[in-house]
């Protein structure tokens, strides 16, 4: 039926994203690559999956399970993916946060704003 | 001023993406670097510049201006990418489309539908 | 410090909603209040929260919290909210669902479609 | 056909709004009815129709045109909306803004922050 499939459809969601990372992430330091196994992160984290394994990353994307692994070791060093530590009934658990992604993003941000701004104000004072 | 950065922010706008490409672009025969040039070509439609040259498309991507190009034309080719023509005022514009992105990305959709109803009938029928 | 507070604001995060509701939600027999009660209850549950109490509902929006109560009740009798019941821990919880106003949202499209499709052909006959 | 039609959906695209407008409308002095209003013009806007009519108002809403006129003009004097003129072919044409609405949704978030920092902070001192 027609109906249950467009339900079906909406019900897969969507993820939304600053456009700023689109026109920025280069200058931050990341590639194509990088940046989807960043959204990927995103993704699972909004499906409450907040530590996908390597093998459930792999399926989603061309890499293989150590590929992932090495890339979000790499994020990691690179200041782009923290991990955290939760307790729920007193079992660890470990969570992946993008949220250095973002600071990453507004640091860039401001530094983009402020070239702006310096370069009217020259333009200003010509 | 605070509030005229944050303004400044909001202004930059998000881009809204369906959950299920993250999950299946891979099914669909894309790679993550061919999923990053579709999506800032959905980026630039999205500002109102349908035809971004390979010139602007290299500026925010790990590419050169030439591999940008070859990427769009292998895109075009496998079916992800049109061009459009439009006329305004009789001059003859092009566009891109990723229209048929979205016609795949569907096939697939209903696709995996298909097949996870096939199988929950089989379950069923056990 | 300016970057704290643009990633504060980065943390409230966006809700995405289809813009056919906006241009239809008359056609499927909702007013603004409505439309609007729906949203909060959809932001209450992508927030995890998927039982907000009238109080919790009345502190957001310009009604009282009787007034939030029986328009609630009203949605679900038009068929708009569903309550289901989970357990978790052998506890009983209730929680919103906006799943109805999804289903009647594919309704009032595919209609609207299939009118749109009748008058092309009922004008190419002509 | 089934994927016209998921197509179809897709096309109708999506609005997506700050879920802080959500929780914090009231505070900033408007009512449910004014938030609708508002975010239809956003949808406007952004399908390319930046000064729509009070007759394409209410076609989408559930009051008169002169309720619709009416609610602008009040929304214009609270500063929620502004009214720009451009001129393209030295035709002037006029377009609303819903900027002044995120300038005071900026304001607000700004004010929250605060009195959290400062509660946090009388909070510490004791």
């Amino acid at each position: 039926m027609i109906k249950n499939k467009i339900f079906a459809w909406l019900k897969e969601g969507t993820i939304t994203i600053p456009s700023f990372l689109f026109s920025n992430y280069k200058a931050m330091g990341l590639n194509e690559q990088e940046v989807m196994l960043l959204l990927q992160l995103q993704s699972f984290l909004e499906m409450g999956n907040a530590f996908p394994t390597p093998s459930q990353m792999a399926a989603r994307m061309t890499f293989q399970e150590s590929e992932c692994l090495f890339m979000i070791q790499r994020l990691i060093q690179k200041g782009f993916i923290d991990i955290e530590e939760e307790y729920s009934n007193s079992i660890r658990h470990e969570r992946y946060s993008i949220d250095p992604l973002y600071e990453k993003m507004i640091d860039c941000f401001l530094k983009t704003l402020n070239q702006t701004e310096s370069a009217q104000a020259a333009a200003d004072n010509d």
